[in-house]
């Protein structure tokens, strides 16, 4: 019962299910891994399936870089929140919103590309990024592999490009831990809002769905409770949110982007 | 050979291949379907698998509205491009980056999320429905569905927040029509970059990747002329990002951001 698992709700089902969806369903983030590497073969069956997803205008806005070089990726361990995870995984993929492309098409036509400044622009980027990464993590999935986002590559963004030798108008925008999972982890599938919280008819009904968050809470601190975790998902979300200090020096993605050649105005 | 029509390249292999690469690798986007609708148990399986998607912090900041409604799509159709397949499909959801469930939890604890007026959180609003989005999208193939994203949702957000009552601090990111594809539809998988021209290794070498956009504009190229279409891959995304005024209104999206509760500071 995959839908149980996921939202936590031993009454949750699906009336269609098959093995897509429930390799979907029965995704968790691995954060810790076993030390087989992961082959060329399956980096490239990984990029491949990221380069299936859509983009908008086929512009195909990102780029990779696959990090397994041992010393790298602790410096960009230590760089992305001190998550010594990503040090221990063999691939470290790094995905980069790229307009440094288009920028070089545009020089060597001796034209401009003025569109790429827009914040509109840098949204495409990400957002198709974001597309080709969920692709590879699934591709992933399928391979018996097990991975996880670090968000926390966007806590420096200046020194993350340097330490790749990003060109102008690229930004990493989140990396993917790849590897075999470790068996041996204490982890499982997070249970997820109530879909009547999400999904709304014709309309939003913002009352409607939030009535379904008291009950969440209950879920969520029942099963943080198994990892010795307390505070609702409530509580949670308002000290994630509360304010600039809880960003991890990321309040300031905006000015850096614009020095990374992203002015997103 | 699902690699060789992905890459417009008969030599292109994996060494790796299963069930799920060759979904994820045969996915094109569909703008014909028939008229058998999106049966309820589909959409709740679309959503649970979107659900399942990582989300930083498991903040879930994404609501969908799903919109059935022939005169709700119609007028959705019109402002988006007035691309008549959004109005044709079965099902077109709507995606929605919703910082407004937070806020609303912060109101009634009579608290702050301050975090949320920042382009970091506006953000990981984009990037995380694309996750979502992502995995209703290879959910929908599973099913023997099809769809196509709609990014044109960008270019009157207000009229669309009006449209469907979307609360503060939300905004639709993108649609994504779905629907049976139509097997009459001239479409085929689009080649995409070689993937030499998007993944780097260790380090970013953009003169090495960018060496193989030249075989690539040949291949897109025969591709497009298949369909009627000219003109090379590296000149249509030239014209595409030529300036605001090839951008559809959504150069002003930064202020529609702001004003929609999202300052993205």
């Amino acid at each position: 019962m995959p839908a149980a698992a996921r939202y936590g709700d031993p009454l949750a089902t699906l009336g269609v299910l098959n093995d897509v969806l429930r390799l979907q369903l029965e995704r968790r983030s691995v954060r810790k891994f076993t030390t087989r590497d992961v082959t060329d073969d399956e980096l490239t069956a990984l990029i491949a399936a990221a380069q299936s997803a859509a983009t908008s205008s086929n512009l195909q806005p990102w780029s990779v870089v696959a990090v397994r070089d041992p010393a790298r990726k602790a410096r960009l361990a230590a760089l992305a929140g001190n998550q010594s995870f990503v040090a221990q995984a063999p691939l470290f993929l790094i995905w980069v919103a790229d307009l440094g492309r288009a920028h070089r098409l545009a020089q060597r036509a001796g034209t401009q590309v003025e569109a790429a400044d827009y914040l509109e622009t840098t949204i495409i980027g990400f957002v198709d990024t974001a597309l080709a990464a969920q692709n590879a993590v699934i591709a992933a999935e399928s391979l018996g592999l097990g991975s996880v986002f670090v968000g926390a590559v966007r806590n420096h963004p200046e020194e993350i490009a340097a330490e790749l030798g990003l060109p102008p108008r690229t930004v990493a925008t989140f990396g993917l831990a790849v590897g075999t999972p470790d068996p041996t982890e204490e982890a499982d599938v997070k249970p997820r809002l109530p879909q009547a919280a999400v999904l709304h008819h014709e309309q939003f009904d913002a009352p409607a769905a939030d009535a379904h968050i008291e009950a969440y809470d209950k879920r969520l601190s029942a099963y943080n409770e198994r990892f010795g975790l307390r505070g609702t998902w409530s509580d949670r979300v308002l000290t994630r949110l509360a304010g600039p200090a809880s960003m991890a020096g990321r309040h300031r993605l905006r000015e850096i982007l614009e020095r990374l050649g992203l002015p997103s105005r």
